[in-house]
């Protein structure tokens, strides 16, 4: 007699699943689209240093690269795939030279960061973004997230780092 | 009557002061010599991040400067001079092109951190490093404090910067 109410529990947490995913479940041609992080992690401006990087040509960029606590143990502890809950954060900013210090240093050799450019995002949620790879993309721009169809090469990008879970960026010492 | 115990106390911690401060005041043509900052600051790896730099020339570095508490909260807060506690701390990194990125984009654009060159520290004690603006400098390569001659640049060069308290860095947002 106690397998009843068991069964009943199954079936109401089943159907409560089927409720919650059935946006997603009804609509087969959707499901394999990229769903992209629209909220900006709140708190990333605190997160502990990943690395840092700079790229020339049309992105002219330096950047930092930050990751959430559970980023940075994966990290510090070789562990990939990285777990559910990473976030880490990549903040651009134009790539200018600094006249300040070009004075002091007698050359011109010295560059920091300008304006902000964009400010990057990878959040893994495998369940939630399995159509790419376990990663969600978020690009923002001035507080407000990129066209959607600029986010369209994100993933095909990053999936060319299979090796490191679609994480191009190294840890930094 | 309460004056003379009073007075004895004075006495005391005049002498007290005396005897501390007496290797300094001891050797006048040492006291002004720089003190520099011979220990790595612990945990600074997990410090927040004030910005990035990259420098060509001899330096050809990339690099993070990060900041203890004292020193986030004094650059949010616009607050100058830099209170006392305040420690900044730069990691330099050879500037390296990533063979790895560069074909994912098609192009040489990419620079990513190659090995440590050094991490250099400022430690904002006013007392301690009266002789060198408020600060203490410090270099450091594979660990180990770079020679004594090496850094006697750092305080006339950070000099220059006198209307941002000798701190040539910017917060980046």
């Amino acid at each position: 007699m106690k397998r009843i109410p068991l069964l009943l529990v199954a079936v109401v947490i089943l159907a409560g699943i089927a409720v919650f995913t059935s946006p997603a479940s009804l609509h087969a041609d959707d499901s394999a689209a990229p769903i992209f992080v629209t909220k900006i992690p709140p708190g990333y401006r605190d997160w502990r240093l990943i690395s840092v990087a700079h790229e020339e040509g049309n992105l002219n960029s330096l950047g930092a690269v930050l990751g959430n606590d559970v980023a940075i143990k994966a990290y510090r502890e070789g562990k990939l795939p990285f777990p559910d809950g990473t976030i880490i954060a990549a903040l651009h900013f134009s790539h200018v030279p600094s006249a300040e210090n070009n004075k002091v240093f007698g050359q011109a050799q010295s560059f920091v960061p300008g304006a902000p450019t964009n400010t990057q995002f990878m959040v893994k949620d495998s369940a939630k973004y399995a159509a790419t790879g376990g990663w969600g993309f978020a690009t923002f721009i001035d507080g407000k997230p990129a066209a959607p169809a600029s986010m369209k090469s994100c993933f095909p990008c990053h999936n060319q780092a299979k090796a490191s879970d679609l994480v191009f960026t190294r840890y930094a010492p």
